[in-house]
């Protein structure tokens, strides 16, 4: 939509900021990266990037600089820490933070930002690694008009599309905490629906294709579905304990502004539950195993798997991944 | 698959069953029709029908018979009844119940059947009346082999495609409950995911366009995602009291093996307070203004709607309809 | 309060009931005796009972009859069947049935009396074995205002206290089915508070004893606690199917009145989860195993449980029991 | 247990530390006052208290500070902030804190005392201001044996009971918000028993008469079920959002130890549905209005309370208040 080149600075280099970087690189733009671990960001410089000292290094003489990290407490202290983007971000230069925050961080970033005469944009993405390689991630974001502007052309080269929900910075946080929290619900939702089925004798594999063969089209339900037909968790797309961690991330905002979500704290029951028994390293979608257990069905087997369909490339574009390097 | 025309006997016409028996008269089955209020079974006496005067007789001489009535209660009046199916079927006869019926009234017309030396099916189906007229219903179906075999060339006139999912019938009801089940929690979910975001003051439709232009592209998603979007429900495509039977039925196969549901449980107790409300004659879908207003959201304005987009022809296919003449 | 003697007849000798018949024996009230399994009723011949050849038999001649059975089937099979007490009751007499069942039986015989010109009068009981024994049930009676007289001498002569609910029979088992609930919710809510505390390693012994020391004087928490406590539920006082089936009577009467009751819900879910571990002996109490575990605990040992508290005589004489003879 | 006389520093003094304070001074302990708006603080002078000037004042030679506060923010603040209670007490002195906080800040005031060379034990009291006025108090008390030796005398003088319950501070805040939880569920059991058997024509009143006077002869049920029985929730013996805040510190608690707790988390919602709807100045048991409405019950009038049994005194001295000056 634009073709202006603004200078960015770019903080937190993990496997979705790596492709995030080289695309911004590759549409003309200058970037100035830094990551706590400095051999990811060092990996860029034969990109054309420049390595930063500091999160204030990579913002310093930036318009604009976006930070992806893991999660609330590291994107507070690269933002407002000392050495932070906010000590080094000029006035009048923009942070748009594109990572998974709560909506309270969220506004509190805002305010800091604010207090020292730069703009904050809220800009969460659906994507994962191969889509953010890919320039194939969905960013959502909100803020003040301006700073909107400011981050569109970045979030042309980073994104197939970008959805402006509103001038409220924190109104693009709570639609990807709401679209995290029904992705949640689904995975529990495919757990009591295989437990019912399969302890019926009904195949789980058949089940599944008939699932997504007829109501439930969407590329989620046959990923989700494939996990829990076939009773295997790992490796994990998506770590349950991250999981738990953004529906707690939308059950604080609902509990600020009195919405019960009950499914939202089922689903965290559910997570504690899988935590109790020692699935850390399960892919969220592991509520089906307790889903299973739950009904007193066995773990599944290999050997049952025969007919399992083969997951295909990029069907999983748009599914969380942990953002942020370290 | 096959072009053997067998002659069927059809008990039970609603607004499924006409598009169902004109699409078994248009690929050359003669079809002996029976309805409670007869006035629904002679407009098909046009296309060819034959009229009889009660399911025995519909039956008789058929070596299939198809039924598709309301509930469990109509359904096994119908069939195990004075001049019910049963009775009037000949030994080696087939009857294909397309209802969505509970598990242990499938095995009870099991019984009955083999106890009368006739075949047992069940086949309910994912589609609506549009689907029903087009011929495009999905079929899912169970019963001995050879039942199966019967069925075969009928299901193929009235449907785009058949699953089999095993040999004991209510493998295939459980396949349909286990897929309402999973509609009624996506709706619940919808209902809470946009109760969250209308109280950051997202704007519904916007966030609507968000999830099904990203990870929820699947049209159930668009058509109920509507529905409690503009917080509108009516006229219903299901109503609401249907939807509570329908996870009761999930509750009940749940419990006759063990199988906790908790969001099964949660959306039960979630249309009984829709019900407590007044909302009797509301889609399913209603349990999004349940949500709204537990989060203390008024009800929303036409004016508010501007942006609502249409639904296109089609979409919903494979609804939940109640199935079933009188 | 009365001191006059009816001629009573009796249906279902279990544990329950003979305490009971004992009790009437010695206020006087010539008794009539049925039970399936002869042998329990003829234990009571030499108490002065006479030995019915059915419930008809035993209603035959009494003014009023009394059942107590061990379920909805048993008690309808026995009160409307063939050789059923309707069949031998006389106009005008009077059947009090002093079971837990379902608020829809209680209607079905409240009706099929009438219709027979019989009165019909629901009066289930708190209280166990030890109680019915000692003559200290209480009674909670709902029907007519003659038939509720025409039961007084024999409540009396059987509870310590009887309380009146309504002239409509069905209140008297919505009170019993509601205090149930009540019970199954305590025991959950006990589980989940052990499960908590254990985890932070306070001996539930010491945390029992502040329990019941401060806020929960109830001897119900004594109980219940003692055995979420020290993590053993058998030899069952009152088996955990049971308890499934009478929160089951809550949510059906529930259902039927639009109450939603999340609390009974979830409870339902966590009796199936301890079924399908196969907690089928233990005590409904054995929901303290079910929570225990979905938090990582180990069950706890025997060595453990040193400071054990002694139960005392009678502190249980109100709870279930599941009545009824055979 | 002791006599011997300790000077204790005590901060808050709200309507609990008022009669903490007075039976402390009437025990004989010199006492030294601090109260953020001083009134509360003088009015304590003529009764022999010293007033501190600040919570470091209060504690400055004191070899026990006793601290009771309206929630964690305030004492976290009046601990460890400056001029705080530990700037004030020497090495070796004890603070001992009987408000009711969460578990992680009793940790963090544990390793802050530690730090500083003093010595920390958590204490919160069931029971009321009457009960605190009498001293009639209960201490659940957790920490270092010499520490609890050091507060004996002071809980003596205040309780009418100490149960210890561990070496381990945290240990106490565990119980305590243990138990708060099991009130909270209780109340929600209240509202869905009594919504139940309203639907059933049943009397409130009556109703609640059978529990008490059966199977839940605790005063809590008495006064709880008063509430609900009657409708009515003003004034407020302790207000919703703190209902909301304790089962809140339950569920971060349960969190942090993989504990599943789905009755708080219910709970939880439903203290949200009732704030959606207003009633944040209802007493806690005010959920049982949200239980009613669900179930389509309408207020209930104050003409229908006719036999509304009278409150007795002392009745209610067990349970929770919000603790602490301001």
């Amino acid at each position: 939509m634009s073709d202006e080149r603004v200078t960015v600075g770019f903080v937190g280099i993990g496997r979705m900021g790596e492709g995030m970087v080289r695309n911004l690189l590759a549409a003309g733009h200058p970037v100035s990266v830094y990551n706590r671990s400095a051999a990811r960001a060092e990996a860029l410089a034969a990109d054309g990037a420049r390595v930063a000292a500091s999160p204030a290094d990579a913002a310093a003489g930036a318009p604009l600089v976006i930070s992806i990290l893991a999660d609330d407490a590291s994107t507070e202290a690269m933002t407002t820490g000392p050495e932070g983007i906010a000590a080094g971000l000029a006035p009048g230069g923009v942070h748009a933070c594109m990572a998974t925050i709560s909506v309270e961080l969220g506004r509190r970033l805002a305010a800091a930002h604010a207090e020292a005469g730069q703009g904050y944009v809220s800009a969460p993405v659906f994507g994962r690694p191969p889509a953010a390689a890919a320039g194939a991630l969905f960013v959502v974001a909100a803020g003040p008009e301006d700073a909107l502007g400011r981050c569109a052309p970045a979030f042309d080269a980073m994104g197939q599309r970008t959805f402006e929900v509103g001038h409220d910075p924190v109104m693009a946080n709570i639609v990807k905490i709401g679209g995290n929290f029904m992705l949640a619900s689904l995975i529990e939702t495919l757990g009591e629906a295989f437990a019912l089925t399969r302890r019926y004798d009904v195949d789980p594999d058949r089940f599944l294709e008939i699932l997504t063969g007829t109501v439930f089209p969407a590329p989620v339900y046959k990923i989700y579905g494939e996990m829990v037909a076939s009773d295997r968790y790992e490796p994990a797309g998506f770590k349950l304990p991250l999981g738990l961690k953004d529906v707690g991330l939308a059950l604080e905002a609902a509990q600020a502004r009195t919405v019960p979500m009950p499914i939202g704290s089922l689903v965290r029951d559910q997570f504690l539950t899988a935590l109790a028994r020692g699935y850390h390293e399960f892919d969220w979608a592991g509520l089906g195993r307790v889903c299973a257990e739950d009904a007193g069905l066995p773990v599944r087997q290999e050997g049952e798997d025969a007919g399992l369909p083969v997951r295909q490339e990029g069907d999983d574009a748009e599914l969380p991944v942990r953002e942020g390097g370290e």
